[in-house]
């Protein structure tokens, strides 16, 4: 994140931001806010106790109402072997595992269409229904992130996936189908033009300043909070309002190259953002994502790409003009967001 | 859009397509429809008699609750001369009118702020709130449309005004947070990348084939009904299931281009488009959005950009893998929704 002059208090005016890393434009509006509205409750109240273990296939007990498991991570303090994160197969998955790949070599411009090879898993983070993902402690969160890590290597093995997708859903208003907590991981032969994008921007930081966009130090005003091998901050143009991006704090282009020690340092950074955002914004349903680098990039691409994590709660409705434009309207300027983070208790 | 080999009946496998025109990939895949959810109801639903006109500030007789008016249309049958649509300012503005513009010319690469300068207006469709759009005649769609057109000519006239969304949110899960029927206008101070890329990808589209992509005649099969100077289709990679674009069969850069017998030919057809997807998605929250070029293009774009409207129920929430990767999943594939829509009999 390249720097930027403190600026406080926030001005009131109506701003548009540049998302040097995504190439967008984000539109800062604080009158936004106060708009009223004739439609009752937007967000159907999320309730992590429906839908309890009696019926729900990702429950401990319910294992063969599920696609077949790829790995289990087991308790290994418990004398029975219980199990505390599985790796299955998606049983409605968007790509499929059994279909011939395209040859990755006849991509070109003029493609319109390839097959619908990929994997697309599902990554069990608890045995038990009302557990959620914050309430494990730093270091179970560091396991379940291991266990997205010894996944994405499986997945990295095969010549035609190009991209590796991580994220999570929570809360439907989030998309989640399921209550029982969960994160998912899809395995692409094709990389995304949105990550293309990315990369090209990145580079383009590089090239101009000779420094990687996300080493620099982001301005004291955006930070949350810092942990030994991360930071996390509201982004310099977040698209959404209290978005928060984890960033590593030595440069790594590659997600799955994170060791445990520093998995269980993001893992406790990662909880507290996600307590941190429940107590300001009354548990919100949020989705979270890994943008991490396409699988085969060469050297030149290697000092320039960094790996990040972003959390974005769901508080509002992408409407028509965020369809067609692709610009969000913000309320929130990220320096009061940060700041109201960084005042948040967490116990 | 380019034609394609006639393909039916639909593929069983996931196959990802290519959405040239926006430079993002699809995946197709009708597996994902049959996923269960264990949250209940994820719509609201859209009562269109909530909030009577004794609440809302967008019916006839309570103008002075709104935010200053720009013009209105009368209804020059009424002796009374009521109004039949009025375009009002927004009261709660993305960006101001009121505030200084950033000088466009230094608009470089490095820029990451600008200042919110840009207009939000409101575009009431009818002075009475159970009437929706689809519930006016051919003609009267086309009215307002018209009601567009004339104020996206008064807002083109703003030196500094680059770009103009005009954007349709029905539903609360489509957004909208009046229930009123109505419509929005934003003006721009920059011309959004998205737009950027889409008139790209139809500048190579044209530099390849010598034709403009969107004259193309489309595959017999994604068409869905004809007028005398529109066609509606589904686009060949859709992004959202059941999506419709509504192209000119003749070859336009920008909407503010129409004139009253197109805009009343292109009222019959959204009409007619409204109707069908509201009889066989069950009247779903929906967004439209016109998609027209930047104000200020060069003249080697005018012969292969193409302006046109983009109808999207949204039946389904965006979710991580959609937020990180820009790639939509769709479990419907085109052909089969054009299909359906095909069989539609609206009265
Ligand atoms: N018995 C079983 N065994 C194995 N797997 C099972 C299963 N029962 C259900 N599943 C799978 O579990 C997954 C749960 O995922 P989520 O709740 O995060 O959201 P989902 O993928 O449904 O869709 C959300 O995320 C996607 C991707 O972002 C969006 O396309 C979509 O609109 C949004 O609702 C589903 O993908 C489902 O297929
Ligand atoms: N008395 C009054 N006079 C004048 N104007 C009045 C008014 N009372 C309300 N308004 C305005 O009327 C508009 C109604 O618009 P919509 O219902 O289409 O959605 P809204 O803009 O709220 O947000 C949706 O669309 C935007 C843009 O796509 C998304 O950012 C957002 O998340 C989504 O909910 C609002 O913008 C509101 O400010």
């Amino acid at each position: 994140m390249a720097s930027q002059p403190a600026s406080s208090p926030s001005p009131q005016n109506p701003e548009l931001r540049k998302d040097k890393i995504n190439n967008k434009w984000v539109i800062f509006s604080p009158a936004r806010s106060k708009r009223p509205s004739d439609f009752k409750s937007k967000s159907p109240v999320t309730d992590p106790n429906q839908n309890q273990s009696q019926e729900c296939p990702f429950c401990i007990g319910h294992e063969h109402e599920c696609a077949p498991e790829i790995f289990r991570v087991l308790d290994e303090s418990d004398s029975h072997s219980k199990w505390r994160i599985r790796v299955i197969q998606n049983l409605y998955p968007a790509l499929s595992r059994d279909i011939e790949p395209h040859n990755p070599g006849s991509l070109d411009m003029d493609c319109r269409v390839v097959a619908g090879y990929g994997f697309h898993d599902v990554v069990i983070e608890t045995p038990t229904h009302p557990v959620h993902l914050s309430d494990l402690p730093g270091s179970g969160v560091g396991e379940v992130l291991m266990a997205y890590k010894k996944r994405v290597l499986q997945l990295a093995s095969f010549d035609a996936i190009q991209y590796i997708q991580v994220f999570k859903n929570h809360g439907a208003s989030a998309g989640a189908s399921m209550s029982h907590s969960h994160s998912q991981i899809i395995a692409l032969p094709i990389v995304p033009p949105s990550i293309s994008t990315r990369l090209a921007a990145m580079k383009d930081h590089f090239e101009q300043t000779g420094k990687c966009i996300l080493c620099e130090k982001p301005p004291q005003e955006l930070l949350i909070s810092e942990s030994r091998y991360f930071i996390s901050v509201v982004p310099f143009a977040a698209s959404y309002a209290f978005e928060i991006w984890i960033i590593p704090r030595y440069h790594s282009p590659h997600f799955h190259d994170i060791d445990r020690e520093k998995a269980d340092d993001l893992g406790g950074l990662l909880k507290l953002m996600l307590k941190k955002m429940g107590l300001q914004l009354n548990n919100p349903p949020f989705n979270y994502m890994i943008h991490t680098s396409p699988l085969r990039i060469d050297d030149s691409q290697l000092s320039c790409s960094h790996w990040f994590l972003q959390i974005v709660p769901q508080l509002t409705v992408l409407a028509g003009f965020e369809v067609a434009t692709g610009c969000h309207i913000n309320p929130v300027f990220p320096q009061d967001a940060a700041n109201i983070f960084r005042q948040v208790h967490v116990q």
